[in-house]
């Protein structure tokens, strides 16, 4: 028998949220303030670190982005907050447990025990009181690979953990293997969503993979909810270490070009030539969002405030074209 | 701040139970169907397995028969049985997670966040709804020693795996370090007790431990609560294969002489002359239940519910000396 997911309350608008790692958890942290209806939909193409290990060692799919997109969206009482925190924890020692976080631990436990992934989060998701729910984009364990232009020609980067921190250009990158069955239930979430949240997140290796996996892209080009693309803060190194703010829409563009997005949301100081910009998003009829989403203090991360006060008014201004 | 112990009922007698093991778990199944004010007691000094092996990595007490004790109080609800078979749960690999208990892992990891063994504990007792609350005897990780008659003479054998699995008759047991620090809160427990339940369980390596922490024997002698000794079933092999029924009466009265039993339970078809431990028991002034307490599946495993009856024999019998 399944368990029942989360009970979930139906406060706010429905809104799936695409990204993967520390990006998409910026989003969900921002989110939960808007809405109590989420869907998180995850990459699964992790090979690095403690999501990695229990790859290789246990045949799964990698746990580490979903543990933190759980995370994100965990209850805000003492009961939500330290599970989130063991969750979290990683273990330090000389031995076999070295760096693996006990809810990457916790979450493949019930995915060996119920023998469903969704029915494993879902209960992951209950144990927390997650504002939510949590889903993988595709349902079995994925590769990405890069074609890069190296120093003496090109050449392919495999593995999410080694594109991520590439120096070199990114020219195109691939999922193996190709055309993956996609998660049903994220498929429907797209379907029955009244907004879509694309973004931020390492761009070549979080975000784009989702639209890679055909039948999301289809989802996505078909479902009548309005999607808002969030760019990322400025990223001093990895994967688009200076890459310029409208080319983050050109990648997305040359990967899904029937894709149409209702809004972006954009922080100034990650923004070389705002005017730009604006004509990249006008081409498209996405509504600029441009105003401070970071948290001032000098590291590319969001502030949970500033982010959903970001998606508050790109959602009224799309509502407005509307009404 | 520290949190509150999960929340427990007043319903039926405050019960400690002293032991370990699967014998603990055997008690605590049938002590919940008569009482949920149960204080399980446990022994720290497991050196084997995957309690062996965090506490060689990570510097903790040996989890694994407090996680057993956990299980054994879950909630009967889907909720407290999931959780129980996710903390019960073993990975099967050929890389460092092998054998690992995830209740062990989870434990530890709290242990780690919250920097204190009981909270860490009551709150794996929260996530089970537990019938209970489950502490360790010692505040810190013990050593078993123990003298045994060897073949070609006295020898020490140290550590409990190897101890249980001795064919070697064993003359005493001591625990390295000597004199521990007993966990203040099961010596508060056994003081404000309205029964203690020792037993059943490997005799030199689960039970009689419990009477070598100084504090904990002091407060057995002093408490006003009766004691309910439980034999073991019969056991076929390892450190007491062969021991006679009354012999474990003998084994607890040599390390603490001054303690006084209530009532001793324990299963005919483990008893090799009724007459001989019906004396043994008259003489310290115990009633002897005498009544089958095994499945009857061959196994030496105890069933629950005639346990449990057992027990509620047990007590009304005491109770009707003092009435």
């Amino acid at each position: 028998m399944r368990a029942a997911p989360a009970p979930r309350s139906t406060h706010g608008p429905a809104v799936v949220a695409f990204g993967g790692g520390h990006g998409l958890s910026a989003s969900l942290s921002a989110l939960r303030l808007v809405t109590d209806r989420i869907t998180a939909v995850v990459t699964v193409a992790d090979d690095g670190g403690s999501s990695g290990r229990l790859r290789d060692e246990l045949g799964v799919l990698p746990p580490g982005d979903l543990r933190m997109a759980l995370a994100a969206l965990c209850d805000d009482s003492e009961w939500g907050r330290t599970w989130r925190d063991v969750l979290q924890h990683r273990f330090a020692s000389d031995g076999g447990l070295d760096q693996h976080a006990v809810g990457n631990l916790l979450i493949v436990a019930l995915w060996e025990l119920l023998g469903d992934t969704v029915e494993g989060l879902d209960w992951v998701g209950r144990l927390l009181g997650a504002r939510g729910r949590v889903l993988p984009m595709a349902a079995v364990p994925l590769r990405i690979e890069a074609d890069v232009r190296g120093e003496t020609g090109p050449r392919v980067v495999v593995g999410q953990s080694r594109i991520a921190v590439t120096v070199e250009p990114i020219e195109a990158v691939r999922l193996v293997p190709a055309d993956p069955p996609a998660c049903a239930e994220a498929v429907e979430a797209v379907r029955s969503a009244d907004w879509i949240v694309l973004g931020p997140g390492s761009w070549y290796t979080s975000v784009l993979p989702h639209l890679l996996v055909p039948e999301l892209r289809d989802a996505l080009r078909e479902t009548s909810a309005p999607i808002v693309l969030t760019l990322n803060l400025a990223a001093g190194t990895g994967e688009t270490a200076g890459m310029r703010a409208e080319h983050y829409l050109d990648v997305i563009h040359e990967y899904a070009p029937e894709l149409r997005f209702a809004a972006v949301v954009a922080d100034p100081a990650a923004v070389e030539d705002p005017v730009l910009l604006a004509d990249h998003c006008e081409l498209t009829g996405a509504h600029l969002i441009l105003r401070q989403v970071s948290r001032g203090d000098g590291t590319a991360r969001h502030d949970p405030l500033r982010l959903a006060a970001a998606y508050r008014d790109a959602m009224d201004r799309v509502l407005g074209d509307v009404g």
